[in-house]
Protein backbone atom coordinates (compact mmCIF):
# COMPACT_ATOMS: atom_id res chain seq x y z
CA UNK A 1 0.00 0.00 0.00
CA UNK A 2 2.92 2.47 1.06
CA UNK A 3 5.00 1.65 -1.25
CA UNK A 4 3.71 4.41 -3.82
CA UNK A 5 2.91 6.66 -1.16
CA UNK A 6 6.32 6.91 0.37
CA UNK A 7 9.66 7.52 -1.19
CA UNK A 8 12.70 5.04 -0.17
CA UNK A 9 15.94 6.40 1.50
CA UNK A 10 18.59 7.21 -0.90
CA UNK A 11 20.86 10.79 1.44
CA UNK A 12 20.81 12.56 3.97
CA UNK A 13 20.57 15.65 1.11
CA UNK A 14 17.23 13.99 -0.23
CA UNK A 15 15.86 12.89 3.99
CA UNK A 16 16.57 16.60 5.46
CA UNK A 17 16.46 18.87 2.46
CA UNK A 18 14.10 17.49 -0.05
CA UNK A 19 10.25 17.61 -0.98
CA UNK A 20 10.21 13.65 -0.52
CA UNK A 21 8.05 12.20 2.19
CA UNK A 22 10.50 9.20 3.18
CA UNK A 23 9.60 8.12 6.46
CA UNK A 24 11.74 6.09 8.77
CA UNK A 25 9.80 3.48 10.53
CA UNK A 26 11.75 1.69 13.44
CA UNK A 27 12.74 -2.11 13.85
CA UNK A 28 9.04 -3.09 14.58
CA UNK A 29 8.08 -1.27 11.36
CA UNK A 30 6.70 2.12 14.00
CA UNK A 31 7.20 6.23 13.88
CA UNK A 32 6.24 8.15 16.96
CA UNK A 33 3.13 10.83 16.32
CA UNK A 34 3.09 13.65 18.42
CA UNK A 35 -0.25 14.76 18.73
CA UNK A 36 -1.47 18.56 18.86
CA UNK A 37 -4.99 20.41 19.76
CA UNK A 38 -4.36 22.98 16.68
CA UNK A 39 -6.12 25.47 18.33
CA UNK A 40 -4.87 25.47 21.84
CA UNK A 41 -1.00 24.16 20.87
CA UNK A 42 -1.76 21.76 24.33
CA UNK A 43 0.01 18.26 23.58
CA UNK A 44 -2.55 15.48 23.68
CA UNK A 45 -0.57 12.84 23.33
CA UNK A 46 2.01 10.46 21.85
CA UNK A 47 1.26 7.69 19.49
CA UNK A 48 2.69 5.29 16.94
CA UNK A 49 2.10 4.60 13.61
CA UNK A 50 2.81 1.88 11.32
CA UNK A 51 3.01 2.60 7.35
CA UNK A 52 -1.01 2.16 6.85
CA UNK A 53 -1.80 4.24 9.82
CA UNK A 54 -0.23 7.30 8.29
CA UNK A 55 -1.06 6.69 4.46
CA UNK A 56 -4.82 6.35 6.55
CA UNK A 57 -3.83 9.46 7.91
CA UNK A 58 -3.00 10.78 5.17
CA UNK A 59 -5.66 9.94 3.02
CA UNK A 60 -8.58 10.11 4.82
CA UNK A 61 -7.73 13.22 7.34
CA UNK A 62 -9.11 11.24 10.10
CA UNK A 63 -5.66 10.39 12.59
CA UNK A 64 -5.32 6.46 12.75
CA UNK A 65 -2.04 5.02 14.87
CA UNK A 66 -0.71 1.61 15.83
CA UNK A 67 -1.82 0.74 19.07
CA UNK A 68 1.08 -0.97 20.60
CA UNK A 69 -0.86 -2.74 23.50
CA UNK A 70 -3.61 -3.97 21.42
CA UNK A 71 -1.50 -4.62 18.58
CA UNK A 72 -4.15 -3.24 15.97
CA UNK A 73 -4.86 -0.29 13.95
CA UNK A 74 -6.65 2.03 16.00
CA UNK A 75 -8.91 5.00 14.60
CA UNK A 76 -8.72 7.14 17.36
CA UNK A 77 -12.37 7.69 18.25
CA UNK A 78 -13.57 4.69 17.24
CA UNK A 79 -15.27 3.79 20.94
CA UNK A 80 -15.44 6.47 22.52
CA UNK A 81 -16.57 9.27 19.78
CA UNK A 82 -13.93 11.59 20.28
CA UNK A 83 -12.17 11.27 16.31
CA UNK A 84 -8.92 13.30 15.61
CA UNK A 85 -9.71 15.57 12.56
CA UNK A 86 -5.90 16.48 10.86
CA UNK A 87 -5.28 19.84 10.26
CA UNK A 88 -1.82 19.94 9.17
CA UNK A 89 0.48 17.24 9.38
CA UNK A 90 4.54 17.89 9.89
CA UNK A 91 7.53 15.23 9.74
CA UNK A 92 11.04 15.98 11.65
CA UNK A 93 14.53 16.70 9.51
CA UNK A 94 15.18 12.75 9.32
CA UNK A 95 11.98 12.03 9.32
CA UNK A 96 11.96 9.76 12.34
CA UNK A 97 8.84 11.79 14.33
CA UNK A 98 5.60 13.05 13.00
CA UNK A 99 3.51 15.99 14.36
CA UNK A 100 -0.02 16.02 13.46
CA UNK A 101 -1.88 18.99 14.68
CA UNK A 102 -5.98 17.91 15.34
CA UNK A 103 -9.11 19.26 16.46
CA UNK A 104 -10.96 16.36 18.27
CA UNK A 105 -14.60 16.30 18.20
CA UNK A 106 -17.02 16.29 21.42
CA UNK A 107 -15.65 17.32 24.53
CA UNK A 108 -12.05 17.46 22.97
CA UNK A 109 -10.19 14.88 25.04
CA UNK A 110 -7.63 12.23 24.17
CA UNK A 111 -6.61 10.74 26.95
CA UNK A 112 -8.24 7.30 28.02
CA UNK A 113 -7.81 7.82 31.59
CA UNK A 114 -10.03 11.01 31.24
CA UNK A 115 -8.40 14.19 30.94
CA UNK A 116 -8.11 16.11 27.91
CA UNK A 117 -4.47 15.70 27.04
CA UNK A 118 -2.43 12.70 27.88
CA UNK A 119 0.12 15.00 29.79
CA UNK A 120 -1.91 16.00 32.95
CA UNK A 121 0.80 15.60 35.49
CA UNK A 122 4.20 18.14 35.97
CA UNK A 123 7.08 16.49 37.22
CA UNK A 124 8.23 18.16 40.59
CA UNK A 125 11.62 18.19 42.10
CA UNK A 126 13.00 18.51 45.95
CA UNK A 127 16.44 19.61 45.52
CA UNK A 128 16.91 19.38 49.02
CA UNK A 129 15.57 15.84 49.34
CA UNK A 130 16.42 15.19 46.12
CA UNK A 131 13.28 13.40 45.36
CA UNK A 132 10.81 13.57 42.66
CA UNK A 133 6.73 13.88 42.51
CA UNK A 134 4.25 14.78 40.32
CA UNK A 135 1.72 17.17 40.46
CA UNK A 136 -2.24 17.15 38.69
CA UNK A 137 -2.31 20.02 36.33
CA UNK A 138 -5.50 19.48 34.80
CA UNK A 139 -8.27 19.70 37.71
CA UNK A 140 -10.68 16.84 37.01
CA UNK A 141 -11.76 14.79 34.36
CA UNK A 142 -13.28 15.73 31.51
CA UNK A 143 -15.63 11.83 31.07
CA UNK A 144 -15.73 8.75 32.89
CA UNK A 145 -13.55 6.19 31.34
CA UNK A 146 -15.65 3.36 32.54
CA UNK A 147 -18.71 4.83 30.80
CA UNK A 148 -16.84 5.78 27.57
CA UNK A 149 -14.81 2.44 27.59
CA UNK A 150 -16.75 0.26 29.48
CA UNK A 151 -15.31 -3.35 29.33
CA UNK A 152 -12.18 -2.47 27.00
CA UNK A 153 -9.31 -3.26 28.76
CA UNK A 154 -6.99 -0.51 29.91
CA UNK A 155 -4.07 0.03 27.61
CA UNK A 156 -1.99 1.19 29.75
CA UNK A 157 1.54 -1.55 30.52
CA UNK A 158 3.69 -2.10 33.08
CA UNK B 1 22.02 6.76 40.00
CA UNK B 2 17.64 6.56 39.30
CA UNK B 3 17.14 4.06 41.87
CA UNK B 4 16.03 6.38 44.51
CA UNK B 5 14.62 8.95 41.86
CA UNK B 6 12.13 7.10 40.26
CA UNK B 7 9.59 4.89 41.79
CA UNK B 8 9.23 1.30 40.10
CA UNK B 9 5.99 0.55 38.36
CA UNK B 10 3.89 -1.44 40.68
CA UNK B 11 0.43 -1.39 39.27
CA UNK B 12 -1.83 0.89 36.47
CA UNK B 13 -3.43 2.86 39.32
CA UNK B 14 -0.04 4.33 40.88
CA UNK B 15 1.04 5.20 37.30
CA UNK B 16 -2.11 6.41 35.84
CA UNK B 17 -3.62 8.35 38.67
CA UNK B 18 -0.34 8.65 41.86
CA UNK B 19 1.85 11.25 42.35
CA UNK B 20 4.73 8.96 42.16
CA UNK B 21 7.28 9.35 38.91
CA UNK B 22 7.19 6.06 37.90
CA UNK B 23 8.60 6.08 34.18
CA UNK B 24 8.82 3.52 31.23
CA UNK B 25 12.05 3.11 29.58
CA UNK B 26 11.76 0.63 26.78
CA UNK B 27 13.94 -2.21 25.63
CA UNK B 28 16.98 -0.23 25.13
CA UNK B 29 16.49 2.05 28.18
CA UNK B 30 15.01 5.24 26.64
CA UNK B 31 11.78 7.15 26.94
CA UNK B 32 11.16 9.48 24.35
CA UNK B 33 10.82 13.66 25.00
CA UNK B 34 8.50 15.98 23.11
CA UNK B 35 10.44 19.49 23.39
CA UNK B 36 8.31 22.67 23.15
CA UNK B 37 9.27 26.38 23.27
CA UNK B 38 7.55 27.78 26.33
CA UNK B 39 6.97 30.81 24.77
CA UNK B 40 5.57 30.01 21.03
CA UNK B 41 4.15 26.54 21.41
CA UNK B 42 6.42 25.13 18.72
CA UNK B 43 7.30 22.18 18.82
CA UNK B 44 11.47 21.79 18.69
CA UNK B 45 12.30 18.33 18.36
CA UNK B 46 11.39 14.72 19.45
CA UNK B 47 14.49 13.23 21.24
CA UNK B 48 15.40 10.47 23.87
CA UNK B 49 16.74 9.98 27.08
CA UNK B 50 18.00 7.20 29.41
CA UNK B 51 17.21 7.45 32.74
CA UNK B 52 20.23 9.36 33.39
CA UNK B 53 19.39 12.10 30.94
CA UNK B 54 16.01 12.35 32.65
CA UNK B 55 17.27 12.60 36.05
CA UNK B 56 19.93 15.53 34.67
CA UNK B 57 17.25 17.08 33.05
CA UNK B 58 15.32 17.09 36.30
CA UNK B 59 18.09 18.21 38.46
CA UNK B 60 19.76 20.88 36.49
CA UNK B 61 17.33 22.46 34.64
CA UNK B 62 19.36 22.02 31.36
CA UNK B 63 17.62 19.74 28.78
CA UNK B 64 19.63 16.26 28.03
CA UNK B 65 19.10 13.09 25.90
CA UNK B 66 20.62 10.07 24.84
CA UNK B 67 21.88 10.33 21.33
CA UNK B 68 21.16 6.91 19.42
CA UNK B 69 23.32 7.72 16.61
CA UNK B 70 26.37 8.83 18.35
CA UNK B 71 25.21 6.45 21.60
CA UNK B 72 26.06 8.80 24.04
CA UNK B 73 24.61 11.24 26.62
CA UNK B 74 23.71 14.51 25.24
CA UNK B 75 23.50 18.10 27.05
CA UNK B 76 21.73 19.67 24.30
CA UNK B 77 23.92 23.06 23.43
CA UNK B 78 27.20 21.87 24.30
CA UNK B 79 28.27 22.17 20.56
CA UNK B 80 26.26 25.12 19.32
CA UNK B 81 25.14 27.10 22.32
CA UNK B 82 21.82 26.56 22.50
CA UNK B 83 20.75 25.18 25.34
CA UNK B 84 17.65 24.48 26.21
CA UNK B 85 16.61 25.85 29.38
CA UNK B 86 13.55 23.78 31.05
CA UNK B 87 10.29 25.37 32.36
CA UNK B 88 8.32 22.56 32.99
CA UNK B 89 8.67 18.98 32.66
CA UNK B 90 5.68 16.36 31.81
CA UNK B 91 5.14 12.84 31.89
CA UNK B 92 2.13 11.07 30.06
CA UNK B 93 -0.60 8.95 31.71
CA UNK B 94 1.14 5.71 30.83
CA UNK B 95 4.57 7.29 31.99
CA UNK B 96 6.18 6.06 28.88
CA UNK B 97 6.36 9.12 27.03
CA UNK B 98 7.84 13.35 28.46
CA UNK B 99 7.01 16.29 27.25
CA UNK B 100 9.75 19.30 28.45
CA UNK B 101 8.99 23.08 27.79
CA UNK B 102 12.10 24.74 27.32
CA UNK B 103 13.63 28.27 26.37
CA UNK B 104 16.35 28.21 24.02
CA UNK B 105 19.31 29.88 24.08
CA UNK B 106 20.63 32.30 21.25
CA UNK B 107 18.50 32.49 18.25
CA UNK B 108 16.42 29.53 20.02
CA UNK B 109 16.92 26.88 17.37
CA UNK B 110 17.12 23.51 17.90
CA UNK B 111 17.26 21.73 14.56
CA UNK B 112 21.18 20.34 13.89
CA UNK B 113 19.78 21.33 9.95
CA UNK B 114 19.65 25.25 11.13
CA UNK B 115 15.70 25.65 11.26
CA UNK B 116 14.30 26.68 14.76
CA UNK B 117 12.50 23.57 14.76
CA UNK B 118 12.97 19.91 13.53
CA UNK B 119 9.02 19.96 12.16
CA UNK B 120 9.63 22.62 8.89
CA UNK B 121 8.04 20.77 7.10
CA UNK B 122 4.27 19.71 6.22
CA UNK B 123 2.96 16.87 4.39
CA UNK B 124 0.52 17.80 0.91
CA UNK B 125 -1.30 14.48 -0.65
CA UNK B 126 -2.60 15.60 -3.86
CA UNK B 127 -5.71 13.57 -3.46
CA UNK B 128 -6.23 12.98 -7.39
CA UNK B 129 -2.73 11.11 -7.94
CA UNK B 130 -2.56 9.67 -5.07
CA UNK B 131 1.34 11.31 -3.97
CA UNK B 132 2.88 12.77 -1.22
CA UNK B 133 4.85 15.78 -0.60
CA UNK B 134 6.59 18.16 1.50
CA UNK B 135 6.48 21.73 1.77
CA UNK B 136 8.44 23.79 3.97
CA UNK B 137 6.90 26.12 6.69
CA UNK B 138 9.80 27.79 7.75
CA UNK B 139 11.12 30.22 4.71
CA UNK B 140 15.22 30.27 6.04
CA UNK B 141 17.43 28.57 8.04
CA UNK B 142 18.28 30.44 11.55
CA UNK B 143 22.09 29.21 11.81
CA UNK B 144 24.64 27.57 8.85
CA UNK B 145 24.90 24.15 10.29
CA UNK B 146 28.71 24.18 8.75
CA UNK B 147 29.44 27.16 10.50
CA UNK B 148 28.33 25.97 13.69
CA UNK B 149 28.93 22.10 13.63
CA UNK B 150 32.07 22.10 11.51
CA UNK B 151 33.22 18.31 11.29
CA UNK B 152 31.25 16.78 13.09
CA UNK B 153 28.92 14.04 11.48
CA UNK B 154 25.60 14.43 10.55
CA UNK B 155 23.61 12.63 13.44
CA UNK B 156 20.56 11.84 10.56
CA UNK B 157 20.93 7.93 9.37
CA UNK B 158 19.08 6.28 6.73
Amino acid sequence: MSDDFFSNRVSVQQVEESNELAPKFDNEGLIPVITMDSKTSDILMLGYQNAEALSLSIKTGFAHYWSRSRKCLWKKGDTSGLYQRIDEILIDDDQDAVLMKVSVDGTGASCHVGYKSCFYRKIKHDKNKNTTSLKFVEKSKTFDPNEVYGDVPNPTKL
